[in-house]
């Protein structure tokens, strides 16, 4: 099985009916670019003020998935909403929530972000992002005809353990739809994704936002697509726009043939 | 708490004379520059044919690690003797142990390698580390009054879960002391070296061996010390010699305390 895979990078503003409309035509390019996968970055249908997240989230499915899901069966294509805020309670929290949409069936998995983001980084504005929304609990791969994919999001790339639990589970693509901040993308973005890769010997799409926001955090870009030797096979740079590259499950079994190290794993490490 | 920590890069031969011989003037430079810690690679003290390694093995202690405990008290200094080939059973196999040494009390800690290196590199012989040794079944972390130490070896570095336990235990410096293949090097080496500073925010000191080897395969070199931010603060070329850095236990507290992921990490992740 081969299939072009893109990702998509754009800077999400709070105007969400702009996003989806920029979204949907990246996602027609990259159908026209051959593209049987298009992966979205995290919160692409909304990003403004923590404050107003109440207002502007959704369930799931709700109208933006629906739209998605209209445009994935549409162009015959396999779709990651990166995530959407998905309504969640009634304080006000949402879960941050990615969404797999397949050609035929709407909804075909979705995945509430594990791990939030909490960070003071010198010269930026605190991020809390459990002030607004709720982790979730589980671990979702999702079995396609393309190939089975797993679901994480942006700061969940820091934690190596979800990333077992998802190759465990038969994953041979992982998404990693993130709003990178630009010291940490700098610092951290690629020997993260590289090593996710390396590790777990899969492919890492990881579409990124990007440039300056108006009333969030700058983004910083670099979308990123790593074959299961740890090789960046597409990037972007910062400006918005579309990369994609070859999903070769051939080549990714020949990897785990010739370094079978995930066969390498003791049990005794991963149980405790 | 600071202090300068050295990695020495060499090339062991089948001549152990010789290898603890260069070692020593390795770690007698170290000192000159103020090391207070001296790294060397995986198997420094011999390398050569797999159907050799009963003859070349030694008890632990033993020969090897004496010599290098009475550097280690004459220059009053910490030494990881990355490994040496520990004789295991009366098939001929060794483990491949890694031996932290201290400045007065002889052997502080010993690990044996855990995960064995076998791999089928196109264009390259076939290695098969368990042909010859032996696998440890140990966690080993020690606690220094430089600071708590983890111990790992080459391979190992392919699993983060290995290194979620060293920092679990309390580890602020991790070793990887290897003989890591060209092309392995090349494509995973400094990826795999910062993500797990970056994930545990820690030090790690990773001492390579390098060069052509007559009977063996050739190592990469590119000896390297990461700091907890994941930023390279130390690198070699592919010369034999010795590169330092400081380690500097307050900066990564400010790391933690800054990017608290450790504190992210989820009990239902880790545990299964």
């Amino acid at each position: 099985m081969q299939f072009i895979a893109a990702a998509v990078q754009m800077l999400a503003t709070s105007d969400k009916e702009a996003n989806l409309r920029e979204a949907e035509g990246w996602i027609r390019r990259a159908h026209a670019e051959g593209a049987r996968l298009v992966v979205l970055p995290e919160v692409f249908n909304w990003r403004g003020r923590g404050a107003d997240t109440a207002a502007h989230a959704e369930p799931v499915p709700g109208p933006s998935t629906e739209r998605m899901s209209a445009l994935a069966a549409e162009l015959g294509l396999y779709l990651l909403a990166g995530s959407v805020l998905e309504a969640a309670d009634t304080e006000g929290r949402a879960y941050n929530t990615s969404v797999l949409i397949g050609p035929g069936a709407g909804i075909v998995a979705k995945y509430r972000k594990i791990h939030l983001f909490e960070v003071d980084i010198e010269g930026e504005a605190p991020i809390r992002e459990s002030e607004y929304r709720r982790p979730g609990d589980a671990v979702v791969v999702a079995d396609t005809p393309l190939c089975p994919m797993g679901l994480s999001v942006c700061y969940d790339l820091r934690f190596p353990e979800l990333y077992r639990r998802l190759a465990a589970a038969g994953a041979r693509v992982i998404f990693v739809p993130s709003v990178f901040t630009v010291p940490t993308g700098r610092a951290h973005w690629e020997a993260l994704l590289r090593a996710r890769a390396i590790e777990n010997q899969v492919y890492i799409i990881a579409p990124d936002q990007t440039g300056r926001h108006p009333a969030s955090m700058d983004a910083y870009g670099h979308s990123m697509i790593v074959d299961p030797w740890g090789k960046i096979i597409a990037e972007a740079g910062t400006e918005p726009g579309l990369v994609w590259a070859e999903i070769d499950l051939a080549y990714l079994e020949e990897v785990r043939r010739r370094l079978p190290a995930l066969d390498h794993r003791k049990g005794f490490l991963l149980d405790r």
